[in-house]
């Protein structure tokens, strides 16, 4: 059984009931969801030993985000406890033309004050396989980049393969902010995920002929942002997630892996969305399993995005689906018959 | 007023709300339905007597099975008292590539320890005019198919129009199982409904130049298996229904009746599904109150399968639907205006 | 800040949950709406003065009305304590081919026992620049009809423009009650707002060449009511909505501003619908808006709707939109992406 | 298998979840009850026939009150349907000092509008054991009052015993009405039920020495009521209901039952209140099941108090508990151990 | 109609369902509250003019709070709108022996960041009668204290009487700089509220032979307390609140109003706890309604506790009462039969 | 961190919302718990290395068990996947006179059909500390009872305390058969917790002079029982609960420990129950914990009552409360003040 690490923050996701919007609630679901917690839940569904880090709170409310992490089978025993608060972010679901919108209020939380001895990183990574983070985690505050950069290179000491998500975030950091701590942290990546707009917002990497808002997915574009992300940091995979945005209920789903010799496509989802947050952590997961367990490059990348897919239909930003689930829909019609 | 008796199990159905999964859910919405007891809930809704047949345990959790038939008309004074337990299916919805799922917990019921003595079927078929049953009754145990037999008998010995929905549950028995205990039931059939799949899996009928998974409906193919049917068993009238599943949310819908000279297909109906779980059945009601109403075989499909258009649009096993929505989709446009 | 006057009834709108049908619940959803207020709620959202006028029990029910109002930061204060009851309807959600069921139980309500001592229209249209009201108002009986005279006089006399959407109610009086009403009503009226079905229940006034049921928009046809209806009272703008219904789900929206020189269309918009309710209500506030701040009859319809298009997004009657949020969808893509 | 008749209205009861005040709530829990309709409820329970008979419209919300007495077994084949609006009460909870508060919304309800020839009353008294009804139907309206003559002499030309509790309702009706037309119905009565305020209120009969206020119970005092309204009207029995209100959350509750020989007082409970409401009607339903059952006059009350002490654990306005709950409260010790 | 104004911060409260423990809550019930706002919203339901003072920010979260206010008829115009959070504070209600536990999360709200320049205090103190704070406000942070005093100078300048309940909060600062600071703040207090440990607390000040824990009440130590407040800083009038906390679902209740002549106590109440958050502010509205009224010594503290019991059968901060129902509990026996 | 094993069934808890009986509810909030998972849960809470040993099917019912386990800390890597189904008990909540009601649908559950196999018990055993078990698990059945004599073996084979609560449960054996059964298991038992009724019904030893319906506690009668037990078995601790049952809301609640030398009584609670279920199990639970910590007799019964007290105001089976709260109540005034 592989072993995975991940780092980065879990945060309260507060959401009002169906499609309210937050001037209407008056209850708030709670979910707990984080970027890299998502992808830790995602292997510990499919079997995998999966080890989330951060830091929470000793209250109760940092205890909720615990026991959300435990229930899923992530190995919890890592994370730090001190600090004042947790992480949040209220999320009011769009539907057709609207939006989704997300306020976050994740500023002061145990993780932005995590420092070098809350974790052990040469025991954290005894025995793993694989190490992932996205670039929201080193985007929180410069303290908790540094922690990314040694995490990385512990990994790196213990030849784990490390894997980041881009996934830039205006509102955490600007461009220039993003791109010189990130490009620093790349020379331990072996795997990158990314979208054409975080190629372009984190290292300014266009891709030519493709137009983000037409909806049409242009190959030869996806294609070239894969191979210059892979020749300007030395990525032995690069991942490219291809989502066109019908509205906030349908979206097509796709991706492309680029192994450094064969750009392999996936097959087109169109998707009816339950709940699209944690779709491209999902397609992490998927991805990060697939590789573990030496799928090809195109098996790789249909696994990806057809666990990817499924999680568009759950509720949450956790990916509550087995492996046999994501091989049924990679394999299969997609016809959505009652499984009795 | 016509009066139908159906015979079967009734169980409890426990769903995590909306889209939710299994793993998610901290609340279970109750419903009660059964192959049978859908139909005896529509014919009731039609303003027949609908009488429903079947074993409760005399505990609250019975009565709650006795009070949903009972709040929505349905006759429960014949009804059996005893045993141990409600059989419950756990039902999971699906969401566009997910498909619903459905887990049986309805081994050692109370219609499994069903016996002769239950009922008085001389006293049940007085003054009736239609037997239903599906085959998921007599799959239930051999000592419930004997109860079915016993039930067919009586029946024609009442002189009753008898119905059979083959109803295929590869989870109950095997096709050979089912292929010898519906044999010897068909005898006593009038009106048989199938789908493509049920008549392959019961009786290894086989339309040609259809495929299942295409999605593509085959005119010739349906009328094929609804001759060999009514041929081999006798039947004086054959419904075929006719499922595309696009996804989990969305399907075509439409059938073929066959009267022995005629084989008249509906019109199509394209839906977007609140709940499919009973939508055959709903079919079935359909079907049955527009034979007992005389119309015409075309005038009969288009009802059957207006009422289950509909079914497919309400929560829940039980179509809630009045004869005049029925007839109003039927005859119109579907166009969802306001009524107000 | 522009300040705005509506006179008409507020109900309590009782639900169920989700798809279910009335005859499921065990549950009602509360929401306060009704032609006129949803007006006077979407021109408070967008920031201006909104005043609605109406009466209300003293009792808490009738409280309960006035709190939802003032919670959107609607004016109360001008509204009539007395009288016994809050009209009530409820609404049960159609899905895909079953239509929205509304059923009201209004008559008797406080306002249909309002007198002319209960409003103080000098005061009430003290500073006001506009004054709106819908046809149900003196529909729901000859007293309130002749009150919607005097603020329809009171209006003029303090140099208000005057919006009316024509709103036929066919439970509430006959064509022929409408027009003789309707008719001494609208020389005070300088902007009208209609649909086909409206123009020719109320006045008699016909497309050419349009067939409601088809779905297809002729644009021709709508220019042609708008034109008549402009000629015959004098309106000053005369607005046409476009719904076409292709399922409970699924309608087109678009509209024509008609100013007596130019007919412009606004863009359609496809939408996947989560409450049509208060849809057509949106849109009249959308139009007193844009016009209120002089934009031009292009950018007004396209304001109004995409105003109305991102309410059918919005369960319950009121539009809980903001002026930027309408602008970005009448300036924009639509196209649903998630904003963080 | 005695079979009861009751006459009277059934009402939509809307109240706020748990102890919220209705300026709180935005959504109202359905419960359906009335007087009679609770009594005809508690009989069918109990195992007997149970007719309720009033009217009720044809659409759906008057389906919803059919729907919840058939569900607990009540026969609802002689309800009249017509009329345009079932009867609305809104509940909210009362907890500590806060008391419950009721806001009646029923005027103009079916059963207003009811006449003679909606009630086929020999077919309804046909084999019929017991009528009741309560004071508040004569006082709904007098068109109510004089089919509640009617029924009464019906139920005497058929040797029906008839119950009446007294009911007084002061915003339906003034003391001096009250008296008249109760007057007049009680020389059909058999059976009376009432407290201390109703027989003041109704008929001004006072008891000596006792202060409602105090708390505190005065057995001559409630024997004295008895006697002087047995004397007054000629009543086989009269059982008065001894009520001492704590708190909103605690009540102390006994009763008296006088047979015109004896008074026998039965056992008092003290209770932790789940729901008032309906408190004594599920008094008068154990009181008709114990008289028809044949119990002495110290079993009839002991068994009457039980069935009502229960129902103030019980939510909603119903009692649904059984004849052995009952006995096993009326014989045992009350300490509410689990039944496993 | 008095004009009364508040300052301070208003909080989203997130508590679990019901009894729910924060570990097991899916869900959090939203309510928005902290000390000044409450009482605020219990002038506004008593018919005053209630201004509430405070920042928070623009997004849909701070929108949810000035709407809270606004449903309750609040003036929120004074509100100044900017920073990046609200409050938060986590609520788990108590039972029996359980405590109910608070984790706060307000650190960097909005208030926190507050300047001068956001507030007009000579607008707002415009006509204005009282003003009122706690001592929560000023512990929020040094800058919010100087707000705190230059409220207080300009109420002064303006004639407005100043209330201030002294509310010790041990987690946001130490005895010393509570002591220091409200010191510095007395002086411009006319009417102080405490209880014996915010008195202890915040100024050393003890009662003779009181103990805080035996549940007794010392009258004589409550009137030195009041004594010696009063003497110290020249209030005009002291209120003592006392609780006797028997366990989490009752207390009793009771105050001590001294005017500097007479030391007046309330009657007691004992309570059965449905929300016990919000039970000092609602006195501190009770008193300055009842003061502003001009009520004598003893009715004041009466309201002013009637008040308080009634806030503690009411979920949520907010006293959602009206002048009628308190008086209605000074004045009678609190027996809490239903009100019809 | 010391090590304790428990055996037993986890079963599916399916309860009406708040107080609705069975017949009245159309949801049911899902509890998984179970005697000795109750007590695995305590310990996990407790900080302990909790480990609970079960069967239960591979499908997601199955899964929503280990989950739930998992969610709380307790280590389910030892439970055996198989079987058909969880067990289920449908559990509805009394209230005053009404007790509480639960209706088991247990058996065919996974656990009925384990087998030796299933368990690796010297793994199971290796590093633990203790063992604990209850009389319902080998009243399963017989082979469930061989696999509870095993566990016991191998428990004494690594030197591990063995507890067993004996919790008769009459629905499952007779007392026969639990006599023998469980005389044979006594053997390998080193702390017994036994209540009055179970002493008497599995061993047939009485206390002298006490009446278990009196509700008074009898000193001397409870160490009667205890000191029998102990000779009988040789138990090296045993330990007796005795509630008193006023209603279904309030409970008295204490216990005895008597340690072959001393015998313990602790402080006697007076509880407001907010769930009853799992409260004996939590008293295990926290006389397992305190007895591992080495507490004295009296310090160890204290808090065994103490933690379970705490119980009955937590709803569920488990017992959510840590040790710091446990010992606040054991060691204070439980006068439930606020915890802020």
């Amino acid at each position: 059984m592989a072993k995975v690490v991940t780092f980065g923050e879990i945060m309260l996701r507060l959401a009002p009931e169906g499609y309210l919007r937050f001037v209407q609630a008056d209850r708030f679901e709670i979910v707990l969801g984080g970027g890299e917690a998502n992808v830790s839940v995602s292997l510990a569904n499919y079997g995998l030993e999966s080890v989330f880090v951060t830091k929470l709170p000793k209250h109760e409310i940092g205890q909720m985000a615990v026991n959300a992490l435990r229930r899923y089978g992530v190995d919890t025993s890592k994370i730090a406890r001190g600090g004042d608060r947790v992480g949040i972010y209220f999320c009011e679901k769009g539907a057709s033309q609207r939006p989704s919108k997300v306020i976050y209020d994740r500023a002061h939380s145990s993780i932005y004050s995590a420092v070098s001895s809350d974790f052990n990183w040469d025991e954290i990574f005894e025995g793993a396989d694989w190490f992932h983070f996205t670039g929201i985690t080193p985007a929180l505050n410069p303290s908790v980049a540094a922690l990314c950069l040694e995490a990385c290179k512990a990994a790196k000491a213990h030849n784990v393969t490390v894997s980041c998500d881009l996934n830039y975030r205006k509102k955490l950091w600007t461009r220039e902010q993003a791109r010189e701590t990130m490009t620093g942290l790349m020379k331990y990546v072996d795997v990158c995920i990314s979208n054409e707009e975080d190629a372009h917002d984190v290292f300014g990497i266009d891709a030519e002929n493709t137009d983000i808002d037409s909806g049409k997915l242009n190959h030869e574009g996806y294609k070239s942002v894969a191979r210059q992300l892979a020749e300007r940091f030395g990525f032995k995979k690069v991942a490219i997630t291809l989502r066109s945005s019908i509205s906030a209920n349908d979206n097509d789903w796709a991706a492309l892996l680029y192994d450094g010799k064969e750009y392999c496509f996936s097959k087109s989802y169109h998707m009816h969305i339950v709940d699209r947050v944690g779709g491209g952590d999902s397609f992490g997961g998927g991805l990060i399993y697939s590789q573990l367990m030496g799928y090809s490059t195109q098996d790789s990348i249909e696994f990806a995005v057809a666990a990817s897919c499924l999680k568009h239909s759950i509720e949450g930003d956790f990916n509550h689906v087995t492996v046999d689930e994501v091989k049924a829909l990679a394999g299969g019609s997609g016809s959505g018959r009652v499984q009795r």
